[in-house]
């Protein structure tokens, strides 16, 4: 029995020197163009933006978090009011996570650290939130009224029906960081029995509007990323999720990703969570990766930050010292203060169409939070036109040379 | 010689059973159809919206505060950066106060009270944050930084002039409340003094680009009010705004307002700084004024306040118990919660044809600032859509009953 008869995956062109793709991935919402990124609407919002603004900028789907919902009360909302597409005013594709991973995040403090490998991992840890971890789910303490909550993967798959997004994930743990491999392992198979109840539950109630992924946990191990991919190939999961930790740096990140899209099911739609760098999209879609979420290109609107290529970068650097990453730069820096024209004259956003640096600089320092909404526009405009060269290469080329040479500093 | 000659405005359709007309105010930027409302964008950003969100709503003009401008730094930003069209990406018409109202305002922290009559006018009085009030202008202390600063006609004019708005206001004393006759007489005759030097610098260094509005001052006397609106007439203002209190409660409001209109030179275009309640515009159309400005649709927007027609009021109000004013609802409410359909089913803001009362309920109680954006669009709809009756009630009936019937609780 089909159990997806309103979806399907179609692999439309392969590339010849990797094992990047470009497929049609059909949802009761409409297509998504793979490769693609997903836009975080945590709570039903993209933050600042109406739906019309992020449309506008080529947003194909966003994502929603089951964890948030559940604890603001949006996930009843939506079961009383048709759903969140409905709800939000977005009537495109959406996905929606378990709420393992934040369930876990929210508790530990620092699961994000770790799965984007960065170093000081252990730092900032707040105090868990976390009561019990057991065979039947997680209890833990909600932090919007205090109140003692469990999240079962019947509760997570039931909650997700409620919401009604397109593309639902499996509820897993998501493994604490600098735990022994021991843990790790014992986790996984805890993450495994919680998926295959997930999709059980989610078989028995059925109604084909949704889709489900698994996903494949197993931390930085080779062995037990592979022994958890045989297990989302063994079940009849729609698309497959990459989950958990893959590592305390780049390099380690790339390595495991890699090992792990080698015995992936290459039928099916495959889901990078939580990552959004360029290098770290570009090596993913070369590993055969569809689809990429991350809160950054919002979240670093907030802060008064824009997505930029490395020849704006440069351009920028060649006038003033500037304090960077290789991907944004902080609009708050008083050098910008001088810049009359666009962020970037060659994008083709409505901010930059139509604003200046100086201007957005002096909305930061004025305290006009529509800034907010101009970065954040920008920076989803620089996010769906990185994965729209993406597919062009993989269409034209079969390679991702030129994307490379436009959006990585050192190549 | 004519000081204005990009400017003109013509008188299109006159009332007969009031002194209500309906104009063209041609500026550089285009035109304004009187009557009509004027937006708060205090900073040279209206809050939360992007100038493609107001103009979608049928906004045709908006202004910002020079006093901002000026501590900002967005005043010799605009200079440097071919002026506030420009800058804030809208290139429709665009008035500037002169600072006098704000210099006052934040120096007294109550001038907005006794404009609009509120009773409680005294009670949260700030600390004075003014210097000195001389002959040449007024000292006071920058909210930004602390630096002492001083405004003068001249300076007010010069840093309109670096804003670069077409429609800019002569500098004027508002005179602080509660004060005897003698103290407003004397205010009034420094506002007159130094609306001379604003025209006499605005004349000097007229470039074509703006018109100057004098501004009527006397408090709630009417006698003082008629010297004042003479004083304004006998000067080649382009336009004539009323200024200062009006009056202790909404009937002496309307009496001031009444006498001094019956004053003014019918042929120019007429402001009436500050007010924006239904029945004062209203009341304001039928003694001959233009145009109207207030921050209130947006201000309690960001309260989670939505503009409602009585009909809107009534329809809420027999299902639930509701706290209400006459003119908005505030969505905080948590009978919210059950409501499925938009605010308001007749209205055709983006807002209302998208979203459920229910969830812009809900993104208020999550703390989802993107309903600051939702309800600012729904009321600056609204504002233009009153402005809009007007119009047409006056281009087809001569009076404002339908009007006041669809807007006025009790008429």
């Amino acid at each position: 029995m089909n159990l997806y008869p309103n979806f399907s995956f179609q692999i439309i062109q392969k590339s010849h020197k990797s094992e990047a793709r470009c497929g049609l991935l059909n949802t009761p919402h409409g297509v998504v163009e793979t490769p693609n990124f997903i836009f975080c609407g945590t709570k039903a919002s993209i933050k600042n933006l109406t739906p019309r603004d992020f449309a506008n900028e080529g947003t194909q789907i966003i994502l929603a978090n089951t964890y948030h919902l559940m604890l603001n009360g949006g996930a009843d909302l939506m079961e009383k009011h048709g759903g969140i597409h409905k709800l939000m005013g977005w009537n495109g594709p959406i996905l929606t996570d378990s709420g393992g991973f934040q369930v876990f995040s929210f508790g530990y403090g620092t699961v994000a650290n770790e799965i984007k490998g960065r170093r000081d991992g252990g730092k900032n840890n707040r105090p868990s939130m976390i009561f019990k971890i057991a065979e039947e789910g997680v209890t833990f303490r909600s932090y919007v009224d205090g109140a003692k909550k469990i999240i079962t993967p019947e509760i997570s798959i039931e909650t997700q029906r409620k919401i009604g997004a397109d593309l639902i994930l499996v509820f897993d743990e998501c493994t604490p960081f600098h735990v022994e491999k021991d843990y790790t392992e014992n986790s996984m198979h805890l993450s495994h029995r919680w998926g295959k109840r997930s999709f059980d539950y989610f078989v028995a109630k059925n109604d084909f509007r949704q889709a489900l992924y698994g996903i494949v946990q197993g931390g930085v191990y080779e062995d037990l990323r592979k022994t958890s991919v045989n297990f989302v190939n063994n079940e009849d999961f729609f698309g497959i999720a990459v989950g958990g930790s893959l590592g305390q740096n780049k390099s380690q990140m790339h390595d495991i990703t890699a090992s792990t899209m080698s015995h992936v099911n290459r039928t099916r739609p495959v889901h990078l969570l939580g990552i959004g760098g360029f290098a770290d999209i570009i090596h993913g879609v070369e590993c055969g990766i569809d689809t990429f979420d991350c809160v950054h290109p919002t979240r670093i609107a907030r802060h008064g930050c824009a997505i930029v290529r490395p020849n704006i970068l440069n351009k920028f650097s060649k006038t003033v010292p500037l304090k960077q990453n290789n991907e944004f730069i902080s609009l708050k820096n008083n050098i910008f203060k001088e810049f009359d024209g666009p962020i970037d004259d060659d994008c083709q956003c409505y901010t930059c169409k139509n604003f200046s640096t100086a201007y957005i600089h002096y909305l930061i320092k004025a305290n006009e939070n529509l800034f907010m909404s101009l970065l954040s526009i920008h920076n989803i405009h620089q996010m769906n036109k990185l994965m729209k060269s993406i597919r062009n290469d993989i269409h034209q080329h079969g390679d991702l040379q030129e994307t490379k040479k436009a959006w990585l500093m050192d190549f």
